[in-house]
């Protein structure tokens, strides 16, 4: 299967990890998820982030949804291997490129704190997974209290042959993409592939920043598709309008914590998985909150027929 | 002057420092600010808060600030006094309540990490400053580290009897709007003012929630003041059309680091201040940030004449 | 084989991983470790912790690694199964539970904040593994940024059954010690065992204060018996006098990240493991830090023959 | 008065502030508290440190706090002016620096997390300062979260000229001086005069990497001066053998928190403050701390009898 490398392009979607009512890995609608992502267009797959609930899997529930995927599916399918050390990290990276993944996703530890510390742990990391595993790396310093500066970003591209791909999720961060851009313009940065995350707040403006596309989850892929696209074609100003009609409901789905109960509640509403629930520890949400969502998705509803929702 | 209380309601306005070129306190720019909040409709200013560059002045340029604008207006006027310690603290608490001020917001140390430790500080900061300071707690978890949950602010609300308003920025934060006002309505906790910060990102649904309103420096705070008036006079829906119209400017103002200069370029452009500087260390907006948000004034505009632009 | 209870005293000595020069887990050492644990009368074995390098082992050679230790000595055996989820923690508890371990130390995510998040924690993880695993309760704020004030630790002891034992390794901690002693005294606690980490650089006092025990690592665990014996015997200025023998050695041993090479290095120089090799990421001493090791050992010598190198 | 300058040697007493019992500054103690240390026989003092409780104190205070001590020695006097922008670190320092201090100690802000951050801090800083300021480096990551690499303090050195000491409080830390110093000796890194802090735990190697002298509090700076000079003669033994004696105080005194409470405890029973006593928010030592102080006092005066006590 295709790997990732430096002139990726295009939606990777996070997908959320479904569960059966009695906490079971859903594997209908894993296979439906696979489905619906297709039909919506986007270009890959990310499974086992954050956002995936992964902390939460045994090491033989992240292998069998990792294959339940790439089995299912063409699309190159990313998936997250960070892990508190690098035994677990190259167990389950071996696992899932032998099953064939496309590459994996590491974010920091969350005890890096200077710009050689950084560095060495994604030379560590590489040299444990070793030169054929293509890596993303997840910079989210809102979540992991790791800054990495586009200097620092520069050397691990250097020293780091098999990092390709940036999943951007700083925060401020357009400055950053335009900054490591012009790095790699005037011949002082390799090209990674940057793929924007943040729930899509600030898709928009990072695709005219010259970001490769979007890796995130929103609970509807087809307008991180359409913002991609149509910004690609010269169309900023149609992809804003679009945007800003959903921008009401990324900010809702992008609260921490909140977020993935907003997504995992749009998407079983939306028929795609079977049930909303969180393995332990998660989130449901308060009637109040479904309220709000429900309002949300009826005001979009007037302005992207797809928020439309029968049930 | 009146004093701040449990039953506050309506905008705070968290005015940033305007300085000059030179970067001295510039005097005509804060007249002509504290002129523009009460044509805006605001209930009340907010200086020397985190946004208000409070730390880059010195002990006489915090007094002289709070003086300038406590003298121009007789809005009441909340003073930001937070410091790493209660001796200066205290100190300014002494000089703007003499001169009018409505009462002091306090964020916690960002080295507390007990329920019993957040506790005591406000019991110690309301015993070193007095029993006739109202306080105003600020709930900023994003900036500060520091989570104050629900049953604490009653424990604060119930032993700290000088505390009478919460800045609420926690994120996500509408639960906790809810959890807050049912303990009051249960009887479990004294009531306490909660105003809302986060730049508005989600006043919509905050005043919806039960709010009282906002204290926060959004660039345009006649949007605010909309805000809260339509969805107190029931009218919520339309009171969401106007704030979707803002919506992709809050966002893009409340990137932190950034927003500061988002919102006095904005400021200066609309005239009320001379210069968009910031004191060191400072941003100012790169040329791209400029277009970005001069192109979110202009989409804004069409639905929001008020931000048709001249200069 | 015995469970951990509430009533547990004496030395769980904490072992390190012994590794091949090549990387793999040393199987040699691992025996000659245990046996040499036994001889210097130990209570009991800790395994997987933090200084056990458990984040950089497999999932399989974790369950190796206990399964060598546990079938190989009567002595209880507590397993480290912190991780950044239950479901690994739940899977690693099982299979060392079936193995035969005495209990399971866990650590608190390093992003719980509120009391409420720990004590809900806790009750999610009891409620993962199970009632019939008793739990040891990691306090170690230094290196998780998470404090337990006294009162959790008892709402702890009230509401997750299964916790027995508390590693105790705040710092300061001596206060900590004697608060839950007179809160289980007062009859406002359920009595839980606690043994002391920290490296033993407070042990003296610790075991003054009401400890029940030491759960450490110092290359020296005979002098860990012999200060828990001395004190439990009512002798303890004897204690102390060879305690302060020790303390500089001690001392240089707990210094974060250095610690673990020190302690394998000395292990290694008293024939216990065949290679000081940490697998990486990993420190060895530098020249200058083994003679300073190979000076405090020369120095205590002379005070305590056991510290007399040959090779 | 003379300038603290990249060769300067020797201990610098971190000198606490003394307040009566109604917590007031007590100006006879500290004038018995600088004759104390003269007659200890150290280089130079340290006033409005973290353990100097500065933050306590007024504006005003601070000034005064710094006239008593300045004007009553001819020992230079380094004084702290950490503070959350740079507005109130320059008036401070300016204040200071009129009356004759020898330079000014800077801690990094807690939020700094890369590089270029903390770089840039201390270059806005200096700019802010002046060129004439001698500016002490405050290297303590254990409480401010910041971690200064030798590469970073090499950079330091280099872009700015008025930085010329480090207070060197790493933990680990013995690796970081050699580091420092081989940078130096191999023409990589401008001289910086390293000052050793953390209570002096580890002054005895601290000295044998190469550090210039101490910077730090500990109860009895005439042991700071001895090891000092002992070392600095080639004694290094019998410079650890008293070391060693003084151990478990000095390490009783390091713990976070306590440690301050520890130090006034027995200067004050040394008869050279009037009161033990913090303004709040303070520690007093609860009786069994005072027990426990009492005990090591009374086992180190049989090593030396500097430490027997009268009252």
């Amino acid at each position: 299967m295709a790997l990732i490398d430096a002139h990726t392009r295009g939606v990777f979607a996070i997908a959320p990890t479904p569960f059966t009512s009695d906490g079971g890995l859903d594997t209908a609608s894993i296979h439906r998820l696979v489905g619906f992502y297709e039909a919506a267009g986007v270009d890959g797959l990310t499974v086992l982030g954050q956002l995936g609930e992964a902390p939460k899997l045994t090491g033989r529930e992240s292998v069998q949804l990792a294959r339940e995927v790439i089995t299912r599916t063409s699309l190159p399918v990313v998936v997250g291997v960070s892990a508190p050390g690098f035994g677990a990290m190259k167990d389950l990276t071996a696992a899932v490129m032998d099953l064939g993944a496309a590459g994996v996703m590491i974010a920091p530890a969350h005890t890096l704190r200077t710009d050689e510390q950084i560095l060495a742990y994604y030379q560590q990391a590489a040299e444990a997974l070793g030169p054929d595993v293509p890596i993303c790396v997840q910079d989210y310093p809102l979540t992991f209290s790791v800054v990495i500066s586009p200097p620092v970003l520069a050397r691990i591209a250097a020293e780091v042959p098999s990092v390709v791909m940036l999943k951007h999720e700083d925060w401020p961060g357009l400055e950053k993409i335009s900054a490591l851009r012009a790095a790699h313009l005037e011949g002082r940065m390799r090209r990674l592939s940057i793929l924007c995350g943040n729930g899509g707040l600030f898709l928009d403006f990072e695709m005219q920043r010259g970001a490769d596309g979007a890796m995130t989850g929103y609970c509807f892929p087809e307008l991180l598709v359409d913002i991609v696209e149509l910004t690609a074609a010269g169309d900023a100003d149609q992809a804003m309008d679009l945007f800003d009609a959903h921008l009401p409901l990324i900010r809702y789905e992008q609260q921490p914590g909140t977020g993935l109960a907003v997504r995992k509640y749009v998407m079983h509403r939306r028929g795609i998985i079977s049930s909303p629930v969180q393995r332990s520890p998660g989130r449901v949400l308060s009637s109040g909150e479904r309220d709000e969502v429900d309002l949300l998705l009826n005001r979009l509803s007037k302005r992207d027929p797809r928020a439309e929702l029968t049930r």
